[in-house]
């Protein structure tokens, strides 16, 4: 079981929250999708990304949207990671969450964006998350039939600790549900992408929004993957697009092996360690 | 004092110790060299890389290589990376061994290799340093007038750990003398040192053999500085060649307000300790 058939998703996002699952239920239904095992989402890919907005959008665990994702996860027989959403606690906290579905809809990872964007550009972009959200309080991997996976939300992916831990602890691939823009973007996706998947020897996975110029955020685009060599093995470009791409966990193998940056960690000098 | 004026020596490295030490100070010389502060030599500058030269070429701390470069740099008045060389301690064991001088011409840094580089992909790069070489036992810090810098050799680079670590404890400039080959360099290189210096902020300076092709070891060469923000500030090509560059310390600062990425660091969730 090394081989997995991966579909991003590079969707649009809608205002009206229907249109964005019909849109996932159309796109699932195509027949080249038909053999796929894991489709990726993008981040917030059901709310505008704007603060303002995910208080209005957000639902509870197992609320509407978590349940169409199990759903159609079911019905494909497929694992999704269903992007990211705006999720409401018992509370009334709001986080950006990361939900993993396996194929037969069970819930089988969540995660909280643990690391909230607030950003400010001379000249360029400028976003606060922290307005609305609340952060995380983890680095997330879970299990599926091919191994250990990775998950964090975008600006998540920007701070080395994370994917270090989900390594170290045993991920192969690292999902990455996210939406850079375009100041980030053409700076820093793709490099991030490929460097974290050669440092820790894994799979790289980014699926983002299309680009949608009259949206309230204008996203980079550029899903892709990056394999354990730091290969670009699949990138879209700006504009609405699904892609399959076969990878083959073996190559986590052979470059390891050939090059045994895991195994040449020098643990007795430093250490990367989980505190939550 | 946040204006670096660098120059990168891209040489190719002799057989004879003394052609080596004898081109550094012709260089040196130049007028055009005339004003700069920091000047940054390859890995093994001194010593055609192959695991058997490094015993035959080593010298102990203030042996003759060592000397003439603190002379040069008191000469010249600059801060001098002596690149790295092979040193034998007092038990006749061999390092990697990076050192830096400053404008009087004393040691203010010094560091050992840490990670050696056994490498074997297949059809591409074989190399054993452990044949020959013992590893270091710490990461390097050391303080200029400009302000903390880290330090390492090539391999090190490689480890998000150590770059991270620096950058913990303040350093804005690293420092890596390094030699990566046609297999290693195309794919990895410049992602990498682009990547550090995003994840740190910091400046990092990569600083290689020219390619000789009737040399024991083909070099990528390809000396570069990235800035901060993962510019490349300055790139060469294989050729010997010699690139007087300034870097700013200034942006340090703006990027680190602009798109606090260590601020935003979550320590409650984990944490890289420095345990040597």
């Amino acid at each position: 079981m090394a081989k997995i058939k991966m579909a991003g998703l590079q969707v649009k996002v809608h205002g009206k929250r229907e249109q964005n699952l019909a849109q996932l239920a159309e796109i699932l239904a195509r027949p080249e999708l038909k053999d796929v095992d894991f489709v990726t989402l993008p981040e917030m890919f059901n709310c505008p990304y704007k603060a303002s907005n995910f208080p209005v959008y957000a639902e509870e665990e197992g609320g509407p949207c978590w349940k169409e994702c199990s759903r159609l996860a079911a019905e494909h027989k497929i694992y999704l990671s269903a992007g990211s959403m705006p999720e409401r606690d018992g509370e009334g906290k709001i986080y950006n969450t990361a939900y993993v579905f396996d194929r037969e809809g069970r819930q089988i990872a969540k995660h909280r964006k643990a690391h909230l964007f607030d950003i400010d550009v001379a000249g360029g972009q400028s976003f606060k998350e922290s307005d609305t959200l609340t952060a995380g309080e983890t680095t997330t991997v879970f299990d599926t039939e091919f191994g250990r996976m990775g998950l964090c939300v975008c600006y998540d992916f920007r701070f080395p600790e994370g994917p270090r831990l989900m390594a170290q602890e045993g991920a192969k691939v690292i999902i990455v549900p996210a939406a850079f823009n375009m100041t980030t973007g053409p700076a820093h996706w793709e490099t991030m992408f490929r460097q974290r998947a050669v440092d820790n020897q894994v799979y790289t996975v980014g699926t983002a929004p299309a680009r949608d110029l009259s949206g309230c955020y204008i996203s980079w685009g550029h899903s892709m993957i990056a394999s354990p060599w730091g290969n670009v093995v699949m990138q879209m470009d700006e504009k609405e697009d699904v892609r399959v791409t076969e990878i083959d966990l073996a190559q986590v193998e052979q470059v390891r092996e050939e090059l045994p940056l895991m195994a040449h960690r020098r643990q007795d000098l430093y250490q990367v360690t989980r505190l939550k």
